[in-house]
């Protein structure tokens, strides 16, 4: 077997076989395969496209590129839970705890912010002492201890698909709709779960931006990981404008926390219940939806919630205290309410405008290994459909720097739109790809 | 401008300007854009396509990554001819001693053999003492004072190319038309001459394998000369059998010299007078075809292109006895003549069959850097449409290892097709692009 002749036989739309996938990506992994092959080939594949078939041999050969964690040995099921990445995501800091404090085990590994598109590990990191950076040890050990564990990837984990991110980011072939399947299940099948929900996001701050290229990704990634074996489902939401109140790592950590207090915004409360539920479902926790609710609705009434959070955070070295203290958090200097310069209804907040002035403001990174400002953010209350007033309160400002500050509030009331009438609001939950 | 977003350009089948191809080949020469990048851009293009405009933009920017030599200062017109490869194609060493007699200057830049192709610097270099690592400044001495020089390419004619035709070899990249043009015209139009004459091989000896691909080549590197200032034409000629009755190097030396001596093979002897008489029209050294042909005729019958092939050969260092005593270039050990096994017309010998048999044979390359043996080869007589009984003489095996021999003649054998009826001929040239 040849690169280069595989390499032609997806430049002339042909399907590889399983046995050429795995030879290309082992010797891709080893070096004995070029980048500029492997570049070539990416953009054959993003040409011409993939089978499933395809798509779920490139994904395997890619989660076994490395270590594949077992965890069957901590428990028959481990449910792990992954965004496609957006704007105010802070769905795992809650859905995590409430899921584990039913019992069920949470293992999940997780990324880093890039762009407009923040990342939870960040988040946790906004809170003193929390470490991201698990061994492989370490993680089995807290899964098994406390029933909950969310870290940053070891370097072992599917070192093919960091090669060839790397690459793909460099040669114009992210956006493929096998390619970007393949490494985000190859990643959740190397970290050992075997019970999957995934999240994957539509609209203005999301990767994907329509419905139909965020339902045909679900679909893909859904059948990616029956074949190999794993229970799995895909919720599709919104993500036209932020997702709850807060954006920006320590803000979201108040809002997680208020959430498992009772205390959430009802777009993200009913948000993270309807990801959670799936979790439920998929582990056979609950016969029908409506039950998983009404589990999980008590979990966060009684406190169970709450309590399984400071655990964890405490189990993995973090000041636990910060639930009942968000002074412990960073603050920055300057925080200012911004008002609204018109009356009407708030009939949109773009979404990635908003991720991307929290980058400007230091809170997230235009490069991968850009240090962040945990402090910086924004905080909106009300959002899309409510009617304001001018000089009613919109967003209240978190900065550090008075230029970037003067920056965001010009940036944040341009993300607005507002109409006279009420605009029709989305659901946001879209649909659920089983 | 970003290497990235010239690729994504392309990948999504947009035209690219003079300006982004510019930037993408100098970045790419200077090794500021990478390999990887290259190679998913020349996939880009291999699967997108290039309109004409790209593709001569393409051509010039690799002719001046590099040296672009101006021999205008030598002569108003420089002629050169380029043969798009193929087997038994001794055609230059007859066409431009031929041409140069008549008072034409013959300025041209060959190269090797790779595969079943073979190189008209190999065959040159059958002669002892012949030099084709001339330096520029020799080449143009020689154009001067000879009138006629043929050598390698001088390693800073059209680097780019170079760099890049290395990287689509080992990323299945090069069966792409505005590559193979760009490729070819980069290096012609960097190599000075102003009159061009392309040779577009076409049927199993060649790498166009359809009459259609040779026009689509033939009439894109017309249009990128002309665009570039060149006066040029393409013959489109038949390369199912081999040309001439010789292959192999030393034996293609003899016959190009019996050839000059007015005793070639009446269709190898069609085939150069056809490249040579546009090269007259072109360089408005013949009214007609007909004027063009009765010259060339005569500088044959009168000894003027013999003699004009012994003073070039003599200038690059060769044995110009060689023209009289053939004793002076290598002979194979082993020479034996193979009979027909069967009676019938020959319909067919495939020359991409022969071409790969004398490689096997050591008389080519099987790869870049392999040695050669100029000695061996073999000598067709009779050809396609000879009526043969089993028993006559077919061809002439010539071999310096017996195991190679054996192997050479089962599968020179098994390149033959017989037929009991008179097959249909073949033109030798299908068409002239102008």
């Amino acid at each position: 077997m040849r690169a280069v002749d595989i390499i032609a036989k997806k430049r002339e739309g042909e399907t590889l076989t399983r046995e050429e996938i795995n030879f290309f990506v082992q010797g891709f992994t080893r070096g004995e395969i070029a980048d500029y092959q492997a570049a070539a080939w990416a953009m054959a594949v993003y040409l011409r496209g993939m089978t499933n078939e395809e798509t779920t041999a490139l994904t395997l050969a890619m989660a076994h590129s490395g270590q594949v964690l077992d965890l069957s040995a901590i428990a028959p099921r481990v449910l792990d839970k992954h965004s496609s990445g957006g704007v105010g995501d802070k769905t795992t800091l809650v859905v995590a705890p409430l899921v584990a404090s039913l019992g069920l085990p949470v293992g999940k590994m997780s990324g880093r912010g890039l762009g407009f598109s923040g990342g939870t590990l960040d988040k946790l990191e906004a809170i003193p002492g929390f470490r991201a950076d698990l061994t492989t040890a370490e993680f089995t050990t807290q899964l098994e201890n406390y029933g909950i564990v969310v870290s940053g990837q070891t370097h072992d984990l599917a070192p093919a698909d960091g090669k060839l991110y790397a690459l793909r980011d460099v040669t114009a072939t992210v956006s493929s709709l096998p390619l970007i399947a393949s490494s985000i299940m190859s990643k959740k099948i190397a970290a050992g779960a075997n019970i999957i929900v995934l999240d994957v996001k539509v609209g203005r701050g999301a990767f994907m931006k329509t419905e139909a290229e965020a339902t045909a990704l679900a679909e893909l990634m859904v059948k990616i990981g029956r074949l190999a074996g794993r229970r799995i489902a895909a919720v599709i939401s919104d993500m036209n404008q932020p997702l709850g109140n807060a954006v920006g790592n320590a803000l979201e950590v108040i809002e997680a926390i208020e959430t498992l207090k009772g205390h959430g915004p009802a777009e993200f409360v009913e948000h993270c219940l309807s990801v959670a539920a799936q979790m439920l479902l998929l582990a056979d926790a609950a016969r029908a939806e409506a039950d998983a609710l009404a589990q999980l609705r008590a979990a966060l009434a009684d406190g169970r919630a709450l309590k399984k959070f400071g655990a964890w955070i405490d189990a993995q070295g973090g000041a636990a205290r910060v639930v009942d203290d968000y002074a412990l958090l960073p603050r920055a200097r300057i925080v200012e309410e911004i008002v609204a310069p018109q009356d009407g209804f708030i009939a949109g907040i773009n979404a990635e405008q908003v991720g991307l002035t929290v980058v400007d403001l230091g809170g997230g990174r235009a490069k991968k290994g850009d240090t962040i400002d945990h402090a910086v953010g924004v905080v909106f209350q009300p959002k899309v459909g409510a009617r304001v007033a001018r000089g009613d309160p919109l967003f209240t400002l978190h900065a550090n720097d008075r230029a970037k500050f003067d920056a965001a509030k010009a940036r944040l009331l341009a993300a607005y739109t507002f109409s006279p009438h009420a605009p029709a609001l989305v659901e946001l939950i879209h649909k659920v790809v089983r």
